[in-house]
């Protein structure tokens, strides 16, 4: 059984895998990003360095991100996800070629609550090709599951494909 | 320039890698723990693990760990560490085998004083071959730096041993 230390270090090293490897995927297709959980930022200040000219809009129901790691006010999209996914993905309509989500925890049913929910609400918002990279296993209508990338370890996160 | 999540995956892999080469380290040798600083406990929980039989002494100014991360109430010395710091090396004078310190944070100038803090207070308590791992660059008296094992970038922690 894996300690914190290792969860949340494999983890990260997962992230970090996927993203070099999302990044090459997604390069020279037009689209924004959304950043499912802007937490401290960690990952939003990665895909800001990686993807310079990319809109990307991240959703949280505070900002509690650190100083260099806060989009602008117009890239923030305030309240519960499960309130303000399924209306930006209407308004951002098959836009989405990236889509990051970091909100699971240790409380197992609040997992699966928001696994189902980000599953649900997704799709309409993915563009033909997209990528959506996850700590939760999700099951979102019309993708299909990914392999990870080398040096992200099996089930360390999640990866999907709209074709 | 790293991204923050590059450092934070660099800092949990120099602790990773520090901890297994500190656990053969001081395999044999007796002597209590001080984690120095608790936060969520993932570093703690992983010392848990690996030292079911030594005494780890938590310092933090509240207890903000997961539930299965939190030591016992006798295991947990509350208070500002620089309060409590001097105190317990008195207290625990020569007994501490390993010290793991892990409190730094953005802000350079608090990070230069806690560096300071530590420095001035935690030799007391170290025993004979006693290590220190911290992520934050150390001047303690009378002990000297050591190479990081591999698996831990340059800088990206810092160990001292007590000859």
């Amino acid at each position: 059984m894996l300690t914190r230390l290792e969860k949340t270090l494999y983890r990260l090293q997962a992230q970090h895998a996927c993203f070099a490897w999302a990044f090459e995927q997604i390069a020279g297709r037009p689209g924004i990003v959304f950043e499912l959980g802007l937490g401290l930022g960690r990952t939003y200040n990665h895909m800001r360095r990686h993807l310079p000219d990319r809109r990307i809009l991240a959703f949280d129901r505070k900002v509690a991100s650190y100083p260099d790691c806060t989009p602008d006010e117009k890239d923030i999209v305030l309240g519960e996800i499960a309130d303000t996914l399924p209306e930006a993905a209407r308004q951002y309509r098959g836009q989405v070629i990236l889509a990051h989500t970091d909100i699971g925890s240790f409380d197992r049913e609040q997992n699966r609550r928001l696994s189902e929910m980000m599953s649900a609400n997704l799709l309409p918002a993915l563009a033909p090709g997209a990528l959506v990279m996850s700590d939760l296993p999700l099951s979102i209508p019309q993708t299909e599951p990914l392999p990870l990338p080398q040096g992200a370890r099996p089930d360390s996160y999640y990866l999907y494909r709209r074709p």
